[in-house]
């Protein structure tokens, strides 16, 4: 049912005996970021142990596991691929040993030189095994050229370009950088005498941390057991690029990112929207879950009175059977059924949160008519997505983006509305505190940070030329 | 986090080839009337198979179960334990070989006089091999007393006391039952040719079926392929007793039962609770997910703005690792998450579907406090839970249901709350169509069916004494 | 490969704490009589708790089971289906709750009047869940008529017909009974205080018991933590008829039976074979593995040198993955591979236990014509199976006995061989000490137990007429 | 009770659709030489695919996996580490992507300037993710140095030193190698237009394909579908290295290495050790089931009769669950108990083909002792072994070779025999036919290749010291 997966979820800690453990519960409450892998490495001072596999964290990691990772320092992982198909050999952290020592690695972003980064370290002789653009950075951090200098990961750092948040781990220490425009969040948390790091505040109530401060653009922290210290690999960027979709759409309610609240942001965007584009109706529906933010911001302003529209199903895993085709058609409301005793009869404003492709909205859509909806009004919390994303979010190519290729009117007649609006781009900016510091290429078509226009996810798997043997 | 299990929930369908791969699509829509485990029977007009297990359905059975149960006819059953543990053997639907061919129930509800029909059968020399009190029905079909009779499913019918709604599975037909009181729900539906029987319209709704009405109390129906045909084996109960915790809390909000929908009947509780509960506040909030609609009808009726002041995480599994003791009390968290941004700074009323030990409600009033609640004002959309349930509902012993050992003042100071108000028992009925055919027994303490007081779920579990031996 | 598999082996235990994890070592050293399911029970003198499954011991019980059966007394089960298929709701011990309190049971052999008995219970209204005829045996215990005598148990004894070695436990006691014509063996050990019954002696050797004696045709052993007691159901049959299949191909051949030491009756039989049918050749070989030690007796009577003919792949597991249909005839060898350099050019005596259906040992000497045997001699050390056995020995119908549908001539011919001797049934009978005391039905047809000839495996299994309804 | 565990077993085939099944087939018949894990990859012309895991080939590789290789040329792997720990990144084959593609390897043997090689890659900046020697021929594969040559995986043969076949595969060809001195066997064989290489014929016959001839010391083979060619990347070495204990204990005796069928040296061995070390007893009897061969020329030498004196139990598997200690001792009969019919009160001559620390002879002597037998006189099919294994046997350290530290009389006390006798170097060197291309160190101290003093197996799993930072 979901248009758009998620992608990455970070969690370190350093100090205490359980690091592992509140590690877990960290990836637990960012579940919602990644849920094709997770992956845990703890460090106790000379090894670094890893463990960790396909699916979600309840199943990628095992009671067993977790008891043979007790050590005072633990880094995690929770992964929607971005680049690299779902597959084991690309489970996160990633372990390399370097010739001074084990290294461990995880990444939430999309580099977009890796690439040519890659290209170069195989050309020189080095073998990859994983399919991910993080690998590549394992190999900077054994690079002479990297290791000879005063601070490798730094040096490693200013050569990439692209999007990431990083947490590196050696057997004494970890660190945590985000890249100079600060596209993806990461937080600095405490509790007690321990240090954390996280994507998002969320894994920080989880395990009663409060929350210090955001680690700032082009800043590298290093965490050991009771100690925290901050450095610069470089000056932020001129032109900051914090994806304004992690507000509307990524991140939990309950966390603060960028400095902002998200659930206040998302009532400000559907407060905007009912002042954009206002309905006579009987009652506003939130798509859930994501848009139930937004609904309650269009219902205050508009006077409209709230509902709920849909119930969700909550027992929806990836075990599922798929049906055979004869029945396959019934799925569509396996994730959400109409109420009809709420709906039947009403002219009804729906709010969703954006909208990719279109198909799954459709349906929905349909699903509301064939409970008795009388009216239906689409109003999208974000303007039309239009262009793809270089920075980590796995959006559909241009040609299925819907917004890309149909005008409002013929997009309102394919979902099956009596009326559609979405938020304009400069509703949206105003939402947020700073608005020159984010990114919002996917609408705006404008990208902070150079791309190379070939790239796309699969690159690092495309089979090579056999070698060509005389 | 739960504080009351669900219990089960039934599906039925004769006609299409793909019987069971419907059943499976009608469990998975009702997974919210058990979680503990799931079974399905198919027919083929001479044999029945079954396969099942522990867990949810998408963990109990597989595609190659679906594949090798390609019979016109299925049943199926997805359970919380009322009577019996929580063990394997008592997997439903139940199968037995009897004389006059094999048979296989299944069974929502819980039977008053299970436990002297079982002793009788043993005293007889009956065996019995699973612990619940399902397992005396099949015992009673294959019993001379009703087999030899002219309808021997209605005879045994006859002499159940308790609650039941029962699908009986023969190799050429299904059969579904209602006890006379009422007290389960079960419907009728209907797509193309095909009938189906289901405990909730919404299992109607997953297969696109159409509802045509519900099972009557005393009424048996017959489903063989592309027929139906019903008949009485008793009069509706003097006094019906429809489960009136089904619209309070069981349900799925979409359903329709007892003729009447669910999550209108749950606004109009909210609604009520509001006439009777006023308070002046900034903010309602409903604890999640029962008691959205409640909180809507609260709204409405107050004019107190309505918001969302948890994040849910949809994640949440059986198979969750129980951390350490050291951090155990991380986990309350788990589930529920305040939104700080929501809640700071707020006088907020809370509304909740029900209170029974009243632990959880604690933990998260004190989350709410954590995360900058100004005032806290507890408004429950039930009436205090006060006597233990005998037809189904797994509450817990009339010691630990705080509404029966304490004042409403001390619940509210156990809760930590600023004030607390329940809905009264008057107003609670106020907002069903027909009051007088509701059992309320867990707030009246009012049993319309009369009852064995020594009654308790695990008596099929306790040890019987050793055979002596002279 | 195995023309005819094993079926059951017993165990019991009363004294030790660690009774279910000795039970377990001798299920383990008893592994050759069963490979499709293995069950242990473990009673605490008020309650019988039960644990098993399909497949081999070690797949069947895990460590997290035997921690959960850490009670005094316990009795186990391997088997290979002989009544009922191979489903697990026939994992024996089978376990009832009855009006006298819990009781298990299990058996090794075959019961000629389940059917009858088994046809009145149900007429009676009595289920049936599994489809051995183990299970008719609860019904007994649980029964008035035997439960209300002095000795149920003796008494229900007293009604079986057939053959059977039989563990029961009570919450407080183990009670373990043969059949009166001594058909299948059960022994009793000591190891200390503690009192042990099993098939085998190997079964005590593996948990260093001594032998004590075996249990009488007609005897009940009881085992209650350091007491043995002993008392007669029934006096030994007038004609006893201990099975003399068990020596030449099912018993370990390290185990004492029936007052016989298994290895040296096989090589008695070898050297029988020796003697009846000498042939001028180079080698004697075996067809591993059961007839190793009938080879080595042909050899030192013959004088003609022993060797090896194959060696024997020992990772052969169930869940071998079936090959497509290309390349199924290369797994011929999967099991047995002819050793080159040990045959080719060689006219061998191959000793085979027995030959039931014809086709692996056709396989085998055509495996070894390919390595270059020049002359074959099959020398089969025990007389041709021309009769069913309904007394526990899962042989094939008649119509693929190959010695019931063909003369010595014709098998010789469909095997390939050059020559082809069995071993009169004389000569075996001359092997045993009483040979007076023996079943040999299979060879002979007369059958010392009145048999009921439409018996067959499957019989509980068959629909039955579904229920007419007027 | 396996004192030594097996190595490795390769194979390879060019040319049928099921080449990795044929593959699976393959390595299931060398399942004696590795029981840890097992992969196989596939080459479509294109790319590269690999499935495996831990275990057995029939646990490592499901149907799944096979259906997902069916391309024409496959190569696999079973292993037991000889160089790295038993973990899942040490599965092979290894694959890698480099600048020329996709490269997968695997390997029998061990390299003993492994580390030397690592320790220059890593310090010019390669990482390495496994802990085998295997791993460093895949980062000499990618490296421009060889990659730019001629041949480059004969220039990267000639600076590996120590013991090795190897396969690599890419994706249009697979490669065979075998190390100059021919340390372990390699062998080619064919099935109709097919191509295959393999450890030992065993997994020839298992396809029915015949064979061809070994692969040289030296020698490269290629395979594709159709076709195989044949070039040198070196001259067999002055002093040719066979491995004499492949002969004595690892390699199946239907096999035929090194020139020689493995059963009839070992049958030699026995029947030199009759010459050497006669006994007036009354029986032979092999301890299972290497030693089966040299008891056989044992017995035929000294005319003292041959018997069998131990049941084997074929139902070992790794998932046995270990005992608690209370009743661990018991376990030393799982695999091997005595046939007390056999032995009881003989004076026995008991033929092992090696003894390593003793620990376990010693435990079979006594269990012999135990079960009757007069005198034991164990006669070893092998000289004393004194010296560990430099080239891929995982012999333990010399201080826990038993005849590293003692006496043969020592030993023959320890073991608690009446005598013991060894069979002499010279006796053994002339049991096959070229005693000069052999080596046989580990009894005589004799290194043929250098090697480097401090190499031990787990070298590449020692912690590195950490990252120094200033």
């Amino acid at each position: 049912m979901q248009e758009i997966k998620h992608y990455c979820g970070l969690f370190a800690i350093a100090g205490p005996e359980a690091a592992a453990e509140l590690t877990y519960l960290g990836l637990y409450a960012q579940q919602h970021r990644g849920q094709e892998a997770a992956g845990i490495c703890a460090a106790d001072g000379r090894e670094i142990h890893r463990r960790g596999g396909m699916g979600l964290v309840t199943d990628a990691i095992s009671r067993h596991d977790l008891e043979s990772l007790r050590h005072p320092m633990a880094i995690g992982h929770v992964r929607y691929s971005t680049t690299g198909s779902c597959k084991s050999d690309n489970v996160q952290p990633l372990v390399a040993q370097t010739a001074s020592g084990p290294v461990a690695i995880c990444h939430n972003g999309n580099l977009v030189n890796a690439g040519g980064l890659r290209d170069d370290y195989e050309h020189r002789g080095h073998i990859f095994t994983a399919t991910s653009d993080t690998e590549v950075i394992l190999h900077m951090l054994a690079d002479p050229k990297y290791r000879d200098q005063d601070d490798p990961f730094a040096a490693a750092l200013r050569d990439l370009r692209g999007s990431y948040c990083l947490l590196a781990m050696w057997p004494d220490r970890i660190e945590a950088a985000r890249d100079p425009t600060g596209n993806r969040p990461l937080c600095i948390g405490r509790v007690g005498a321990d240090w954390i790091v996280a994507s998002e505040t969320c894994a920080l109530d989880i395990v009663q941390a409060e929350y210090v401060r955001d680690v700032a653009p082009g800043e590298i922290i290093t965490l050991t057991p009771g100690k925290l210290s901050s450095r610069r690999f470089a000056p932020p960027a001129a032109r900051c690029a914090q994806c304004v979709f992690e507000l509307i759409y990524f991140a939990d309610p309950a966390s603060d990112i960028f400095g902002e609240n998200v659930h206040l942001v998302r009532k400000a965007l559907g407060a905007a929207l009912a002042r954009e584009a206002p309905v006579d109706a009987d009652l506003v529906i939130p798509v859930p879950n994501c848009a139930r933010c937004a609904a309650l911001g269009y219902h205050e302003v508009s006077g409209v009175p709230i509902g709920r529209g849909f119930t969700t199903n909550h027992y929806v895993g990836r075990s599922f059977i798929q049906p055979t085709q004869a029945i396959r058609d019934l799925t569509v409301r396996l994730k959400l059924n109409p109420i009809r005793g709420s709906v039947a009869g009403k002219r009804l404003v729906v709010v969703e949160d954006s909208v990719v492709r279109g198909t799954t909205t459709r349906a929905k859509m349909q699903s509301l008519r064939d409970a008795g909806a009388k009216e239906i009004h689409l109003r999208v919390a974000s303007p039309p997505i239009r262009h793809p994303c270089h920075y980590g979010i796995d959006f559909p190519q241009r040609e299925e983006l819907v917004a890309a290729q149909h005008t409002i009117e013929e997009i309102g007649q394919f979902l099956g509305v009596d009326s559609l609006a979405y938020l304009s781009r400069e509703a949206m900016l105003n939402c947020v505190r700073e608005s020159q510091a984010y990114c919002d290429a996917c609408f705006s078509g404008d990208y902070p940070i150079p791309i190379n226009n070939s790239f796309h996810k699969a690159q690092f798997e495309r089979p090579r030329a056999p070698v060509a043997k005389a």
